[in-house]
């Protein structure tokens, strides 16, 4: 691997089971896989708004490991269980998380099923430095 | 921000209530958020063809925007509520659209639920200048 | 069109009609259609790990023609009729088709519908060199 790309994890049991990185940085550009509302022991948390702040939170933290703001982030895709709490949920998420919500490109999608049992919501996210 | 990056918005009143932009350029790069086939006014047009119609010709304004034209479109991902007629629309618009649409990396998805009551498609773009 | 922008098909049938490019390169990222489980011919494998598997090697033939390698792969968008399945056969296959696949980010979600009668899997896929 070269010195310009960087891998990272976040020690989930899954990531080993099913064989995948929580994200990757390409020069200027960071991809991100589907993050979920899930805390540093993999437990998830209750009910949407909440689980869509701590994915949020996790999002945060990859970004922060190589070296991105949550401002670099320049595409969002929810996927969600329940549109109309996810709604209400990242109205109040996004004000928290970014210094300018209105800057984010986002995308919201009602799907049939996420991986976890429970799980409500799995955001994918690009960020790229500008 | 810095001056290589830019944001749009197309004025419509759940753009603030969720805090989004419909898109940002960054360098040679646009990320838009999903489009859909609604007018100025907001209002969702009548079927699924009209909606793609008019969801692609909110795509076209905001890659105008930045300076960027249709055939610039590296990506789309359409998440639509009814395969079968969302094919054919694509299928008749997208020849509208493109100068040659042969040359455009095309994602077709239907899903559970889009934002909008009566809402029929969304179109996710990322456009790549050559 | 530029000397640093290629397009590929795989000569199926429902390309033409749909009208679509199997992926795109710009520069060093490509894009990729959705990928589908199907032969040189057009016809899905059958269950859903010959389908996974033989997404794979769909996205394999276009990584090569563009001079890209699988490892090159940045973002996989699984998009599922079975999430159970499609967990267990990305899991698999994902150790046949990268040296390692935790260098990956992956993204897996269950939709409603795919766009071709007994399709059961829909890879999308960005690749960047480092």
């Amino acid at each position: 691997m070269k010195v310009n790309k960087e891998v990272q994890s976040l020690g989930m049991p899954w990531e080993k089971e099913y064989g995948y990185a929580q994200g990757v940085k390409v020069d200027d550009t960071v991809y991100l896989a589907g993050q979920v509302g899930h805390d540093e022991n993999g437990n998830l948390e209750n009910g949407m708004e909440n689980q869509v702040r701590r994915a949020y939170a996790n999002i945060k933290k990859l970004l922060d490991g190589f070296g991105f703001a949550m401002d670099d982030v320049v595409e969002e895709v929810l996927y969600v269980m329940d549109m109309g709490n996810a709604f209400m949920a990242r109205a109040k998420v996004g004000k928290e998380m970014y210094s300018n919500p209105m800057q984010i490109p986002s995308t919201l999608i009602q799907v049939s099923r996420l991986a976890l049992d429970g799980q409500l919501v799995e955001i994918k996210i690009i960020a790229k430095k500008a």
